[in-house]
């Protein structure tokens, strides 16, 4: 006898999975609507939460848990434009501006790029945090004037709004006090839902590999990157992932008006080499899917192009218009807000820089002002670190390795101690590698 | 450069666990007490318990997690008694009324025996839903009452007080909606902060193995029981395990009043084979590690002796008058409330009696009103069932197997298909073997 089987109660859900069993799409809709609705409790999702991280899950499970999350609040549609749509996401690292430069370059080569960013946390700067720097800026566009921004701009940078994947954002803030964020089918439905929900069909991924990223090691990355691209392509979108190095800091700055005036400076075409290497890699990407371009060669041409002719530059100052700032800034960072007390941090032996560790740097930054430990801290604009030597460089003993930026001379001292012991000092110079590990497609 | 390290916050205690690593002490305890005092609120404490299900404990950590568990409240001090103190605790099964005749008779061979008890939910009944039905029987003494009636009567048949253990009761209620049930050392912990919260030092668990128990293997069973003696040994009590069959109910009757006659009707010799069995060999373990006794066949006599003589039935008379209860019922049980309407389930053959399977009889007691699917429901007193067979029984063709007990005739029907379908009946007799399996004491 066939009978339509009633969906699993949260608990049995819970248990099933505690079992290593496959769920149903359907007793995985039934959990997050229960979870939104709040007939399934935080504590019951949880547990929910732990029996993923431990037994993980199937690419099927993974899909239907994001589209689950998409439809717990308002799906946008962006309206019919001439041009794609693409937008890109970053899994977070130290220096990480990309997304600031990124935008404007790839909306000025015809996408209609409408960046949804975060904050930062942790060792980890956040892109919402660098761009409030600029006096004004609003990161908080309701639909309408994103809708109308995107039309006469075509692009905006921005912080997801509350109507998005509520229970994503719900499950994130569970997750991030119970050891549950490390599940490569969690992190792949939070991050999918919201960009589906924020009416994205074509999607880069800059999943970074290193010390200062959230993947330590080239194989979890690319396990991270692949249940992306696989889970965006059975959920309707079409996905890339560039897996980036994340060792050092990328660019020289850390923090939040540093890094701002660092992006600012590549859209004159003067940004650091790796940065600039990252930007056109995860850009070409993008233009590549959104159709633009048909190879990342031509993509790059074109993105070098949009630099060199000031386009890059004038959708930047006409974002920064659109979204209450000074456009003036995008010519004159010096308009950015300064730290009042800077140190200087410098090398105790001659030799060539044979590693910086992000992870380090970033938790220098932290302390001097540039992030938070708790999602309720409030950041400094102006502190954090600019360093003077990159990997590779040959140093002199007393030289400077890096200029510290704290609003108190007391927070100085103690960064200084921890950005000195960052830097490896060595008798040799080190092999020098690309930032771009790979590009995955599918 | 040795330092007192910091205990681990909430998140990086679950974080441990997840990566199945041993807490320590110290962080356990922590972790407890920020649970107990709220700031440990109920999502870590369950995303905590999952990852205990799935990675497992130490006994060096289910210790502290017991120890942690008993000082969250009060510590009962029972007092000075003449005689030794010990308790029993069952795993909870079918008709298991073992607790209600075990008490006096334990009391009346000298033992103080202070028996905290549970209610039903699910498949299984509780103690202190059975003790209900003799009307007006208090189960909740507050501390001086409970102490009073030990040094009078030498026994007590009561619940939990609140102020015992209170993050265990709170950890469980969790643990029931969140699949997290399920774990050895989170039930050994559960188990036995109660009862040293309650002040015990000699216990003895009755583990119940098959059908309608919690653990369903031998192997399992042995496991829970091991992990039960020896943290209790750890914990500083005095623990023994007498593993029983549960494949079958436990004597004739399940429900609440007609449990609690079967149990009195023990007390006076005449209670089924299989439940004295049990109750004898529980009983006299508790004999044993009180040091009243120095060997079974010992302990055994005197518990004859105890039910012979009258003098168990009248310790059970002085603790029904004691809390509340019309101490007749004790040899008059006609005096207990009884169902309005009965059903009768008759055998569709000849042959024996070969299986009785408990966890069906108990899920169509349950249903008939005996039962509680969830915490908050209360129960009939009169439902149930009364067995009108055993297993390896010679039944005839339209014979009665059982009589059903209800408020209601609609109730009936289902239940004798239900306990119809619990009754193998087959051509030969089957091998009949001790409920006894095994005992262990360290």
């Amino acid at each position: 006898m066939m009978t339509k089987r009633r969906t699993l109660s949260a608990p049995e859900v819970i248990a099933k999975k505690r079992d290593g069993q496959v769920l149903s799409e359907a007793d995985i809709h039934a959990f997050i609507e229960g979870f939104t609705a709040g007939t399934v409790p935080d504590y019951q999702a949880t547990a929910f939460a732990m029996a993923v991280v431990l037994r993980g899950m199937t690419f099927d499970e993974t899909v239907a848990l994001t589209l689950a999350m998409r439809d717990s609040g308002r799906v946008l549609r962006l309206g019919r434009h001439a041009a794609p749509i693409v937008d890109k996401h970053s899994t977070g690292g130290v220096g990480d501006k990309v997304t600031i430069c990124l935008t404007p370059i790839v909306a000025a080569c015809g996408a209609i790029v409408p960046t949804m960013s975060g904050r930062g946390l942790g060792h980890t700067g956040g892109t919402l945090d660098k761009l409030e720097s600029i006096s004004g800026f609003r990161v908080a566009l309701d639909e309408r004037e994103l809708k109308k921004q995107l039309r006469q701009v075509g692009s905006a940078l921005i912080g997801q709004t509350e109507h998005l994947a509520p229970a994503d954002r719900r499950l994130y803030a569970l997750r991030d006090v119970t050891a549950t964020v490390e599940s490569i089918p969690l992190i792949t439905a939070s991050i999918l839902s919201k960009k589906l929900a924020a009416g994205i069909d074509n999607l880069v991924l800059d999943v970074k590999v290193g010390r200062g990223a959230f993947m330590k090691s080239t194989d979890s990355a690319r396990e991270l990157a692949r249940s992306l691209v696989h889970t965006g392509r059975l959920a309707g979108m079409n996905v890339s992932a560039v897996l980036t190095e994340m060792d050092a800091p990328l660019g020289m700055a850390v923090g939040n008006a540093l890094e701002t005036v660092e992006a600012l400076s590549l859209l004159h075409g003067q940004g650091p080499e790796d940065l600039e290497e990252v930007t056109f890699a995860v850009g070409a990407e993008m233009l590549r899917i959104a159709g633009i371009a048909k190879t990342k060669s031509q993509a790059i041409r074109r993105m070098r192009s949009a630099v060199e002719d000031g386009s890059a530059a004038a959708v930047m100052r006409a974002m920064v218009r659109a979204q209450g700032g000074d456009p003036r800034v995008v010519d004159e960072p010096d308009r950015l807000p300064s730290a009042k007390h800077r140190g200087t941090v410098t090398s105790p032996r001659t030799g060539f820089v044979r590693e910086i560790d992000a992870l380090e740097v970033g938790i220098a930054s932290m302390k001097l002002g540039a992030g938070r430990t708790r999602a309720e801290d409030s950041v400094d604009p102006t502190a954090g670190i600019v360093l003077s030597v990159k990997r590779g460089d040959r140093v002199d003993a007393g030289s400077s390795l890096a200029t510290l930026h704290a609003s108190k001379p007391s927070l100085l001292q103690e960064a200084k101690t921890q950005v000195l012991a960052s830097l490896r000092i060595g008798g040799s110079k080190p092999k020098l590698e690309s930032r771009i590990i790979e590009t995955m497609r599918r």
